[in-house]
């Protein structure tokens, strides 16, 4: 009885071979350190493909947009929202903007019109496609991919900013797409186009990004609120992270509005708080679950991508296929140039031209140009565009994709830091942002700190309160970092067996003693400890924690949103010290 | 545009609402030590189908029957299967096989003909419903559902035995159930009914059974195998779990064998090695994962059920449906009476006549019968069956739900004690099993311990070295106890504040100094170590240790697998007592 139980028998035989196919290429270390898994998921896609070509005599069948844009996408999307870097993120969101919004104009408007000046070319014999045809067709080809940046730039760990360059601007770059590409789609099908229609379309840009992440916000919002009440009841904790962030995707997608966005909002809005209300087994379960699913998911598409390949839906014509390709390639790099250097004019942190090089380089194009080709309406021409973009995101995928890693090697581009920072380093970042806040403060200049201040101040003043379970215990992140790697050290000493009798490790960056109110930290040398006898170290713990009641006692910390009158920090440090001395 | 997102916006709003109905009634402590979940859940989901029969004026839709067995059901069975409490089931699993299968027989029967009986009464006017279409009906009424037994009985705590007894019948009937349900309806649709068939019906039962648990073993030991292979991709090491599970029960349906024996079989299978081939983080996304995914799937299936409840799908006829919730509630008395009979002459442990009550009075009816009932064929009386099958579960779930646990109290049946098996007492009952399977094997009497540990010496001579990935060092179950309850105490401990410097807990149960090969142990408890001073200790420690290796040279361990003569188990011992000698 195949029939009754097809559907799920089959979606679960794919994700089998899928993740069959993972296990496969990691059984051979050498493998997927030259080949990105992209392409070598592609690879095992067209050869699939092939035998399902071979094997029925008919085109396998191709990626349904639904199933991509629906089911495949948001996952990828939550997972990259939910752990993107939002200290580099929001640093460079105006850059990102611009490459986002900017570039992607300028790339779908380059790539469309000289192509059309390659249709005039009579001897192409392709002056049956319109220039709004171009347009159409520049609009889903000039998009970068954030499924496909993510695989390959996960692999070759360039410096923390480029990496947010790239990656935030495939992932913002969808609001452009999606207005630019329903924009030409419907003026392809209406008789004439008025110059209000052209208004109208830019207009749609701020109201399809800002919408989006309005509705993501809204759903993060509510998604820290339910998780409050959750208490009771631990074992659905993960599940609402999921529900609203799902949800927040669909109904953006339902109102046309940039799906991506909205999920990028909820996630990064959400997480915060979530994290401090769900228990550490929900968390490890959400992390896990979120990294395993998009790892499915951007496998599944890669070989989708790769079976769809196969088949009779392409029309070939050299000279429009390779145009595209090279016309992709001049006008991202173009495009990178012209905007870099106005970036630069207004930073002190500059962009290098190895970096511009990366940048543009490591525009790749993925499963949502695919997808968006198979969505266009029927017209003669369809199946060479599909042809095209097939051609373009191979090229890109296979070629660039895999030569990337090498040119990072030989330009020496900055790497990512392979060390965490240091307990110290943070304190010192964190300094350094109060500072830079209250400078910005006093000149009256409104810059980047001065609004994250503000913001941390309305976080801290109202929506923690209503959005966090235990608000009465307000934890700076320096003490949840603490906490951490406590329980990681505790952890490793159980492992080692030496729980109980063993000296600390003398290494271990938590050999910190904190009572922190805003962040101001005492730090102990653990290894002095060692060397005393317990009775003398007693002694000395019991004196410095009486000093260091006091000291917090007579000098309040310096805090720009209360005044010394207020009593509410030093009553929390007297709580945090009974604590820790108790302890003692 | 709401077409487009329709169906998985319609599957997250029902979920979501599932989860904060469930959210809801937590608020409230009082209500669920009151009403079980499942009677709050068909109630929330009697108002909702109220109000869509309300606003429509049409029966609100029924839960697909398909739905139910292909997607929700296999969650909740999987997490019973997984979670399944070995020991007990085992000790069972003869009682648990004889109501499973020789128990449902006699209901079936039971209820069809005495209900055959009722309908011959003219003054019910239900002569036109025939003696097969009764058994059909007996069939599909007669089997207990895991799902209203679990959600009950999991918030009573009645003892371990008595819960394994309902539980396991209810999880392995299916296979009669499937069995009888598609053998009568068959027949329905038969002219004649030949000897030959009724035989054939009665080998389909051993088929059905015992090819469900080959499809989940099967599966089980391939799921095994696989994450022996995953080191390097730890991400998707939990989703193997979830798909061979799934793919045990779809391929199970396929063949029309019994899906729950086989999911059943293969969670309990692949259970003890996945655990040791993945990280301890996969470990908890899968635990975690499981529960939360049973939960959701519990919750909307009884809301479901709730739903489907309201609308005209009904026929109500006094007399047909009085007399089955009476049959059913007969029958199964008597049949647990007589069974109970002979299981207790063959059993020095006997079944008390209050545990009787409790298996008799804990047989509730779900989900699976109402959506057998809805996969009938349509005959003229399916809507007297349809109200029939809604009443005896309503009763089923509300009436006896409601008062198993003010009976449990009334009745003092023994309660499941509340803390967790000492590790002495985990030491003696492992003694006892292996001096057990010795008498037995002395005695030539192959009974159960014979065969578990005939298992065991198979399990570690050629499944362990297939299945696990670090067969070097195999680790007995005590050994992961110690460190599991030492990763625990640090993190307690680190929780607490107190690493490093503090005394060790004197209550902690994992202040074992173990040097394990066979499971043997040397206790020494820790509150000793708090009273002398370290230098002495340190001294003690040493030469405790070097002793303890002198003991295990001069007389290996008896094992009746090895022969005095190996080396092995010295090896080893030595091998745990350098590690442990170094810390200390």
């Amino acid at each position: 009885d195949y029939q009754h139980v097809q559907v799920p028998f089959e979606i679960t035989l794919w994700i089998m071979l899928a993740s069959l196919a993972k296990i496969g290429f990691h059984l051979y270390n050498k493998l997927p350190s030259v080949v990105p898994e992209s392409c070598l998921l592609i690879f095992v896609g067209l050869i699939m493909g092939g035998i399902i070509y071979g094997l029925n005599d008919k085109s396998p069948p191709v990626m349904d947009s639904d199933i991509f844009f629906l089911y495949l996408l948001p996952p990828i999307v939550l997972d990259a929202g939910y752990f993107m870097p939002s200290r580099p993120f929001f640093e460079n969101i105006g850059t990102i903007l611009l490459y986002a919004v900017v570039g992607t104009i300028w790339n779908v408007f380059g790539i469309g019109f000289s192509l059309y000046g390659i249709c005039q070319v009579k001897a192409f014999r392709l002056q049956d496609v319109s220039l709004l045809h171009n347009l159409l067709f520049g609009s889903l080809i000039a998009a970068v991919d954030p499924v496909a940046v993510l695989a390959v730039f996960e692999e070759i760990h360039v410096n923390e900013k480029l990496h947010i360059l790239v990656f935030g601007e495939s992932l913002l770059n969808d609001a452009v797409t999606v207005v630019l590409y329903k924009l030409f789609r419907s003026f392809c099908e209406m008789p004439t186009i008025k110059t209000v229609d052209i208004f109208a379309g830019v207009g749609k840009f701020f109201v399809v990004g800002l919408g989006g992440v309005l509705v993501g916000l809204t759903f993060g919002m509510t998604a820290a609120f339910t998780t409050r009440f959750t208490k009771d009841i631990r074992v659905i904790e993960p599940l609402f992270v999921f529900l609203y962030s799902y949800l927040s995707y669909l109904t953006a997608e339902m109102f046309h509005l940039s799906g991506i966005v909205a999920i990028i909002a909820c996630a990064m809005g959400m997480k915060r708080y979530v994290e401090a209300n769900i228990s550490l087994k929900s968390h490890t379960t959400v992390k896990y679950f979120m990294k395993m699913w998009s790892s499915v998911s951007d496998t599944l598409i890669f070989i989708f991508l790769g079976v769809s390949t196969i088949g009779e839906n392409h029309e070939w014509n050299w000279p429009y296929i390779c145009f595209t390709v090279i016309f992709c390639l001049v006008w991202r790099a173009l495009g990178v140039l012209v905007l870099t250097f106005f970036v630069n004019r207004f930073h002190v942190n500059t962009i290098t031209s190895k970096d511009q090089f990366i940048i543009a380089y490591g525009g790749l194009r993925g499963a949502i140009c695919f997808s968006l080709v198979f969505l266009l309406p029927d017209f003669h021409r369809k199946k060479l565009f599909i042809a095209a973009t097939t051609v373009v995101i191979l090229f890109t995928v296979f070629i660039q994709g895999m030569t990337i890693r090498p040119l990072v090697d030989l330009l020496a581009v900055k790497r990512k830091r392979e060390s965490a920072p240091t307990v110290g380093e943070q304190i010192h970042i964190r300094f350094l942002d109060h500072l830079l806040a209250g400078i910005e403060d006093i000149s009256g200049h409104w810059g980047q700190y001065y609004w994250k201040d503000k913001l941390e101040y309305f976080n801290s003043k109202y929506l923690q309160k209503i959005l966090l379970r235990e608000y009465d215990q307000p934890k700076s992140s320096i003490v949840l970092l603490y906490e951490k790697l406590e329980r990681k050290h505790a952890i490793e000493l159980a492992e080692a067996g030496q729980l109980g009798h063993a000296p600390s490790h003398p290494s271990l960056l938590c050999s910190v003693f904190l009572c922190s109110n805003n962040d101001r930290t005492v730090i102990m040398d653990k290894k002095l400890e060692d060397t005393l006898n317990p009775d003398v170290l007693e002694n000395i713990q019991e004196i410095l924690a009486r000093n260091l009641y006091r000291i917090r006692r007579t000098g309040p910390a310096y805090n720009r949103h209360t005044l010394p009158g207020e009593t509410e920090p030093v009553e929390h440090a007297k709580e945090i010290l009974i604590l820790r001395h108790k302890s003692l």
